[in-house]
This record gives structure tokens, C-alpha cells and sequence, in this order.
């Protein structure tokens, strides 16, 4: 089930929940139900519009999913009210309340109150299915292949953006400390999804070059959620204290390579064992059930829910479960993770970016320095990979480019905190979108160059 | 995503939720996140332990389940809150407490708040799914062709029961019209999950006797859910006026039958439709839309959005996209279903049964009358059976007993409706236990009564 399971991000501000029963019970009830209907039908109607719409133009669907939140959230027809002191479009309170036979207030409430929860939540679910299947799909064995060019790009992939974004928020644009951590942690991601999904299209996936990309993107999603759990500790804490962050940063460290240890050791022995057992769907249940404990045993040492969740992932890679889990786990990320891109895309107040209004220009400054640096330092860590062999050094770069998803999980943990508001946090958004807007060409040209037929290492498997 | 979507069933009596900031709200997120994280290891580890034991010793595992919910619910360790009034163990309140640091009050208002609406919720989904399911897997075409002698059995199956249970409990118990008519309407279900299981095992699905049996187990459940609709709208009104009966058989009835014709002009089409977009997870995520939109529909016509979640699967049914569509679900009913049927074990309070108490032995004697109408009925039911050839009609009987998940659905709406209280909902629960119990080896053993070799119709094509 892997409820959400983040401290700050799924109920944020969330303090008192009262229940009371009374004779009103029953119509209070069947307007939930028809808002909770509703609201599902306008999360998965602009999903699929959107995302289509993304997908015949070229794009990634989550990027299309992004904007159906644009469309129906803050920004646009204010179909989900998400944050404090919004309010739902008054169609919308009008249609639930004509057919279940309530009334406005206790309408706008429901919106306010449960419908928020459960959107949340159901987003949790989303992002907690998409890491665990992330690090599922992080072979270790085929990482260790090209292990040490892909760890130098990965280093410098994470190193240059952190330094530099942070560097450069801090000094040109004056940003505090904690939302400057974050937007650089932002820029560490790569989503390993985009990348692989371009070239398994253009078939470079068993390519030198194809495989150092894929190694490097899932070491940078190693790093850069440790990366993302130092930056949500220090936003916690509201200050950067020096013990504090080295104390996650060795936690997340000891986490992640017990994690990777126990892939080797723990996670055949757990999948053979539930393999074992007769009750159909035992694998499934195992796994959530170990992913639910992954994701405590996180908590409890002070890490994100987010990390557990990965882990689990980790752990449970490479088994001969694992093909069955990633499929099992596919409805659950076509359906939980796109209200979480939707959600994010709702939350996002674009209006603070107003053109007429200076203040406000200078988000898009950010928006723009982000997207930069995010482009140039990514190519840099192209050029430092580690190798006598001749490789294309710009597609390795470009390969690592689209922060996609895992940019957009640094944005909404951001937003939820609390540690990146207003323009900062559409800056960050807008960032991912521009890095996986250019990536698909920047790549397909970036491969083109190579006027040399690529060599495969190998008879493509995939 | 398929939300909840039922008037009564998930968030019974909650009227008023209130929402609000304060400087706490950071220790109360974190709480929620671990009371979340612990609720998901309790219900998953219990689902697993007893599911596995039950179908180690030749039950269906959802009897397993069923058990876990009593061992952690109200019967058992009070681990979850899903009713007024109830405390949670003071353990796991401690253990919330400890992990998250924050204080008891704020842990048991967490277990009494949003833990019991998103269990609830998960629930809902999980039942939704599950009927959706059933509705694709319900063929249509196979069962035209065992029309004749499938409706017979069915309508027997459906009206002895009712009759016979409805007439039995008002005049050998006082039983209130209410809760006897649903009483009744949870003997009329026939579980198509475990009788299909059953003979599958048994290599007999393809006899006539096996296609009879699941021909009328189809038409079984859409009859049988037209009643629940209805006695579900008995309950809610409070009284049986004719007019709103009448009005609620008539637009079951419309609902139902529009859905078998939208399969054949309909659910094609949109399939195809689905199928011609780019975005992937379309048909998945359409099919979702799909549903809810119809549970919507079923709510403001006045129905059930259960019968519309199975509606929506009977359209869906028999397109090139069906099998994937139940595949899709499988990993969504594995989840959700199961947080139902824990639940509706966790929410049974067994106490009411006590021997000791003159009072709650009425229940007991309740719910022998129920498991014995239960099994004589769809005995007879098997003997009216319509056919010039020879078949076995003491396997067809049989192969109707067993309530299963069907069953369990009733038991659970008639609790959360407040129309079927403590020992009469007990009485429901035990029927369905007894019956699901019994069902395998009378199967068994009627199935190899009959001496002559059994002569499948077709090659066997399962």
C-alpha cells in the first residue's frame, strides 16, 4: 500500500482533524463521495488530454501531465484547492452540491478539508510506487560494468550544479540559504526515465555511450536523493547547522550502502521465501509490505520516507521477482504518480510570475539561471568522463540533461516543506520543464554528430 | 483511481473536519506519516499471515484476510479505529508516539481522524476495483449460449434465498424489515471468484455442468447487486415505501441493461479509441476515467456507485483490451481489496456472540438459520435447473453456495449503511465464513459422485 509516508509533503499544515456525527451525516457523506468522483474525473480527463497532447508533439507525458495541473489547479481554473486559503471554482462546489443535495459550505469544506488529504495522499502513494520502482530498476550488476566512468560523471553532475546553482542563487540573486539548497538539489536530477526511454527509441540503449548514461543516471539518483534528504533536513531544521547535515549526510550514506549490500544479501532471500508461500500475490504484498518497513526504519533515523522507499527498490532489484514487481508496480504509477504531476502542476502559482511586475521578473531571472546552469553543467560532466576509449562526450553529456521526474519530486518536497516558496519554487518547476523540453532533440542531435556508426558493446537485449 | 465513490460505505458519520495551521503542524505530519506506515505494516502483515494459513489448509485466502481483521480490529488487538467510540491499543499509539515525537492526545485524534478516513477510503477503492473486475470478467457472449438454464438457476438462486431468508427472519426472529431484507439480499451473492477457482482445480470448467455453474454465478452477481442497490435504498430511506422501491428496481434495472448493450456498442469503441492514443497507460487510465464517470452517473440517478463501478466493467467487457484491463487490476485489487476485506473483519465485533448472554445467543442461532437457508436454497436452486440433457444438478447447486467476496461486500455496506447491526451483521459474516468454508469439498465431492466420466463440451480452452 506504501500511504505516503512523508513526513512533510502529503498533509502539510494539517493540525486538527475533528470528526463529529450527527443527523447531517448522510448527505455530508454522499457529497464527499461525488467530490471524490469528481475530482478523480478532473485529475485523470486533463491527464490524459494533456499528456496526449505532450506525447504527439514529442514530449515526455509527465510533462503534459504537469501542465493538465497548470490548467486545473492555482493557475488556471482553481478545480483543486491544495493549499491554505484558496478556493474552489464555484461550478464545481455547484455541481457537487446539486447532485448529492448539500450544501455550499459544507462543499467548499469538503474540498478544503478530506478531498485535500486524499489528493495529497494519493500523491504520496504516486511518488513513493514511481522511487521504489526507480530503484528497482537500478540494475547494480550492469552499473558496476561501466562503474567508474559512470561514477565520474555522475560526481561532476552533481557537484557542478550543486556548487554552481548555489553559488549563483546565493551571490547574484541573494537567496537565502535553505531555498538556494534546495533549487541547486533541484538541479542535481537526472531522470533516468526521459533518457532511457529517448534512446531506447533511437536505439543507442547498448551503446558505450548509452550505457554510461544509464549507469551515471542511476548513480546520480543515488546521490541525488541523499542529496534531496540533506537538503529536506536542513529545511527542517530551518538553519544549516554544520553537525546536523553531516550527521544525515553520513545517515544517508550508511543507508544507502546497506541498502546496496542487503541487495545482494537480503533481497533474493525475501523474494525466494514470499515465492514460496501459496497465497497468490504474496510477491506484491511482500513488497509493500517491506517497502512500508524501509520507508519506518527511515523515519525513525531521521531520513525522508522518500529514501525508504527507494531503498526498498534497491534491495529488491535484480531478483527474479523483480520484472514481475516493476510490472505490478505499473498501474500503480500510472495511476498514483499522475496525481502526483498533476498535483504539483496545480500547486504551482504561475501568476507570480507577472511580467508587468518587477518583482516578479526576476523569478524568471532564476527561472532562466537555473535552466542554464542545469544545461551547461550537465554537458561539463560529459567532458570529465574517465575512459582511453573514444566516446561521444556530448551525448553523454546531453544524456544527462532532462530532470523530468526527479526534478519534479525535488520541486513538490520543496513546495511541501515550505523551504521554497512563491517565485523560487515556479523557477524550479519551470527549470524541469525547459531541461526536459530540450533534451529529446539535444540528444537525437547530439548522437547524430557522431558521424561514425555507433558501436553497440553488445547484441541489443533490451 | 477510482476513489471511493460510495454514499455510505466509506466515511460514515463524519460530518464535520476541520482543518487547521498552527506552529505544531510539523510533528503532527510526521505522526500521521508514521501512524500511516505502521496501520499499512499491521493490515499487510496480518493479510499475509492468516491469508497464507487459510489457503494452506484449502480456504480462499480472503477468508484468511477476513480473519486478520479480526485479530487486529475491534474482536481482536484494536489496532485500527474504524467505528465510533473505540480506542486503539496503547502500544501502537506509544509507538507513533515515540517514532514521531509527538504526544498520545494528537496520535489517537490521527488513529480516530484522517487513519479511519483513508482506510475507509482505501477500502472503497479496493471494493470498487474488485466489482469493476468482476464486471470485465463477466462474458457475456459465454453466457448467452448457457442462457436458458443459467437464468433458471440464477433467478431461483436469487428469489429462494430472498423469500425464504426475508420470510424466516421476520417471523421466527422479529427481525425489522430493514435489516431482514438485507439480511436476505446478502444470501442471494454467489462468490464467481471461488467456485471458478474450485473447478478450475478441479478440471471440470468446460463441462456443462461448469459452464452452467459460472453462467449463472455471472447473471447471479448483476441480479444480485441490482438487490443490494436496492436494499441499500431501502436502508437509506429508513422504510420500505413501494413507490421508491419500485423506482430504484426500475432504474437498476435500466442501468443494467443499458450496460449490457453499451458493451456491445460502446466499450468496443472506446477501447479502440484508447487504444489509438499515443500516451502510454492510456487504456489503463481511461478505463479508470471511464469508471468513475459511470459510478457518477449511478449516483445521480440514485443508485449505488458499486453498481456503477460494476456497470462500468460489464461495457468494458469482451474488448481486445479486457485481459490487460483485469491485469492492470490485479496489482490494484492485490492492494485494496485486501485493506477491504481486512476491514470489514476489523470492524466485526464478535463480543456480541457470546454464549454467556442469553440476548447475543440469538445471533448465533441467527446465523445458523442463515448458513442453512444459505445452502439449501442454492441446493434447490441447482434442481430447478432447465435442461432436456442429463447434468448433475447436485454440482450445480454446490458450485452456488459459496458467498465469498460477494458476500462480504454486502455484510460490509449493510454495516456502514447502520441499516445491519451487531448481531445481526455478525450473523452475515459467520453465513459467508460458513458457506465459503463448506463450499470446496461438498464441490468436491458432488463433482465425483457422478460415476459417469464427465463429458467435457469443448476442448478445455481455459
Amino acid at each position: 500500500m506504501n500511504h505516503s509516508l512523508f513526513t512533510s509533503f502529503p498533509i502539510h499544515d494539517l493540525t486538527l482533524l475533528a470528526i463529529a456525527t450527527g443527523p447531517e451525516g448522510e448527505t455530508y457523506t454522499k457529497a464527499l463521495a461525488v467530490a471524490i468522483t469528481l475530482v478523480t474525473v478532473i485529475i485523470f480527463t486533463s491527464a490524459q488530454l494533456f499528456g496526449e497532447m505532450g506525447v504527439r508533439i514529442g514530449l515526455p507525458a509527465v510533462l503534459g501531465e504537469l501542465i493538465a495541473g497548470f490548467v486545473i489547479g492555482v493557475s488556471g481554473f482553481n478545480l483543486l484547492m491544495l493549499a491554505d486559503g484558496g478556493q474552489v471554482a464555484p461550478w464545481l462546489v455547484s455541481a457537487v452540491q446539486s447532485i448529492s443535495g448539500s450544501d455550499p459550505a459544507t462543499v467548499q469544506e469538503i474540498f478544503s478539508g478530506p478531498i485535500r488529504i486524499l489528493t495529497n495522499e494519493y500523491a504520496s502513494v504516486g511518488v513513493g510506487v514511481l522511487l521504489f520502482k526507480i530503484g528497482l530498476e537500478a540494475d547494480l550488476k550492469e552499473l558496476i560494468k561501466v562503474g567508474p566512468q559512470a561514477a565520474t560523471v555522475a560526481v561532476a553532475g552533481v557537484v557542478l550544479p550543486l556548487a554552481i546553482g548555489f553559488f549563483g542563487l546565493t551571490t547574484l540573486f541573494n537567496l537565502a540559504t535553505v531555498p538556494a539548497i534546495f533549487a541547486a538539489a533541484a538541479l542535481t536530477a537526472t531522470s533516468i526515465g526521459i533518457t532511457s526511454r529517448i534512446m531506447q527509441d533511437m536505439g543507442v540503449l547498448n551503446t558505450q555511450e548509452g550505457k554510461i548514461i544509464l549507469g551515471a543516471a542511476v548513480l546520480d539518483d543515488i546521490l541525488g536523493i541523499a542529496v534531496l534528504a540533506v537538503a529536506l533536513g536542513i529545511a527542517e531544521h530551518g538553519t544549516v547547522e554544520v553537525s546536523s547535515v553531516l550527521s544525515i549526510i553520513v545517515s544517508a550514506t550508511i543507508f544507502v550502502l546497506s541498502a546496496i549490500a542487503l541487495n545482494k544479501y537480503f533481497g533474493p532471500r525475501y523474494i525466494n521465501f514470499l515465492s514460496s508461500l501459496k497465497n497468490p500475490y504474496s510477491v506484491l504484498i511482500g513488497a509493500i509490505l517491506f517497502l512500508s518497513i524501509v520507508a519506518l526504519i527511515a523515519r525513525a533515523i531521521g531520513l525522508e520516507e522518500i529514501l525508504g522507499c527507494f531503498a526498498a527498490g534497491i534491495i529488491l532489484g535484480n531478483t527474479k521477482a523483480t520484472k514481475a514487481l516493476e510490472q505490478a508496480c505499473d498501474p500503480l504509477v500510472a495511476l498514483f504518480a499522475t496525481v502526483f504531476f498533476v498535483t504539483i502542476g496545480a500547486k504551482t502559482d504561475l501568476s507570480v510570475l507577472n511580467f508587468a511586475n518587477p518583482e516578479s521578473r526576476v523569478g524568471l531571472v532564476i527561472a532562466l539561471f537555473l535552466t542554464v546552469v542545469a544545461i551547461l553543467t550537465k554537458l561539463a560532466a560529459g567532458y570529465v568522463v574517465f575512459t582511453k576509449v573514444s566516446v561521444n562526450r556530448l551525448a553523454i553529456g546531453n544524456g544527462m540533461v532532462p530532470r523530468g521526474e526527479v526534478g519534479l519530486v525535488f520541486a513538490g518536497l520543496g513546495a511541501a516543506t515550505g523551504a521554497v516558496t512563491g517565485a523560487v519554487n515556479v523557477a524550479i518547476v519551470l527549470m524541469v520543464i525547459a531541461t526536459t523540453f530540450v533534451a529529446p532533440p539535444m540528444l537525437r542531435w547530439a548522437f547524430a554528430r557522431n558521424q561514425k556508426p555507433l558501436q553497440p558493446t553488445e547484441k541489443n537485449s533490451m
